[in-house]
């Protein structure tokens, strides 16, 4: 079963589960969890965002559980990690937050196009579409104890809010060619958070 | 499209939500949050205990996603608070403090009927009224990393249970006077919260 | 009402719900939480992970709302915590751990078999089991903000795998056996859960 028809997306949204994966992995290690505890901690990094959305809107059962392949990519996510960990501090970073961003944007779309298809108006739609994508790092770094990331470092779900308004913006312009829209609000979100990244943009603080 | 028909429960509803909003910006100052995350801390704050009650009795789509007017508030209590912030300390705790225990007050009641009209018993009725209450403030501290407040501070989670116990005492008696049982309820709430704030009072704790 | 027809299982389901409760309210008291906190952290704990697979699956109302014996049940874990508190340490721990195991095996093969209920494969319900059985706890730790145990202590989660494991591999060749097949995979979970914690099995950590 698929969330949206076109299959770009279909495999874009595995692999943004596989990287968000990848990230409770890295958080489990750096924790000293067991490796079933990486697990879990990969699990609900790559499909807590998702399934949040599907909870609150009502598309029950959630999307992972009618299809395997995300579960089956978590999985994937831990065994990849655990044999190249000693390689992701000097080499693969880079790619990583790349590929964390592509997952991102992806990951907006997806929440953001099924808040549309249950009726939901267009600022919900963009609430829902930052949710599947930002909040399966909020649940990652609750469960670890942390404060989580999203609340002070770069730019991260305002990349999603972003992403959300151009494709609302377009729609009104272009909605007859679906496809670019798609595309380019998936190329805003990314572009957003790895130029925040390349260049440290910071939301303002307001310290007294 | 409104949670009770009378008008003043939805005024104070949105009012509640407003105050519960501005303790998340607060929170958020303190822990040097960027302003998204002000506002997603306000919104849990301010949505969480509702929507939690909404998830769990199957009201879906949760009620924020079908009235606007909730994020709208949340944007309001965002900038209210960082306008004034410098305020807060020296003046506003008082009134900050009161509209909170209004809020609450509102909170359960509504919480509470909603359960009554999914056809749930009286007990659960409390249960999902304090919950409505309590548990945004909850969510609040977790995504702070900080042990929620609730398990230790003044009388809270309780002042609602007391609320909703009256609520129907009060229905067994006079249930053809609605309005009435539902002010009652929120006063309640109201001056147990506010009682307790003024006098210290705390639950035992069994220290041993 | 009745999660599953057997009586037995709906009686240790309530003994399940009791033990995990006290293991919530151990924890209150040891970070000096007050009563009515303590209530609120032993009713996450019992009826926790339960709560989020019925959620999860749309199973609503949730489990606890339309029958008042998991509440009552959550309330003599307070009562009897409190009661027999000084006892703990020195005589309770070995019972506790038991009861602990034997909830745990219980809230498996009840997840497992709801999950089967509402037309999910066997991967999910085993995932769902493992849930139903190890998230009160996660969601108790979190509260309390403190890492979950599950993450870094002795087999816990693992247990419920093996379970559903067995469970599945029995069902291929002794179906007709519905009440051994239930049996047996309780005892797997608790003779997992057991033998781990006698003999400290842990799972690798794959530390760098």
């Amino acid at each position: 079963m698929r969330l949206i028809a076109s299959d770009p997306i279909y495999l874009w949204d595995l692999i943004g589960t596989f990287v968000f994966g990848i990230s409770g992995v890295l958080l489990g290690l750096e924790r000293r969890m067991d490796i079933f505890g990486m697990f879990i901690l990969a699990f609900v990094t790559g499909v807590g965002g998702g399934t949040l959305r599907d909870i609150m809107i009502g598309s029950i059962p959630v999307f992972w559980m009618k299809n395997l392949m995300y579960i089956f990519m978590i999985g994937v996510s831990v065994v990849f990690t655990l044999f190249f960990k000693n390689k992701f501090a000097a080499h693969w970073n880079y790619w990583l937050l790349l590929f964390d961003a592509i997952g991102l944007g992806v990951f907006t779309i997806i929440g953001l196009e099924k808040a549309l298809r249950f009726d939901l108006s267009p600022t919900i739609a963009i609430v829902l579409g930052t949710m599947t994508g930002s909040f399966g790092g909020v649940i990652r770094d609750v469960l670890a104890n942390r404060m989580p990331a999203i609340f002070q470092k770069e730019i991260y779900a305002t990349a999603c809010v972003a992403g959300g308004t151009v494709y609302f913006l377009l729609n009104g312009v272009m909605a007859e060619y679906h496809s670019w829209v798609v595309f380019i609000t998936i190329c805003v979100v990314i572009a957003v958070r790895m130029l925040s990244l390349k260049y440290h943009w910071e939301l303002p603080k307001f310290l007294s």
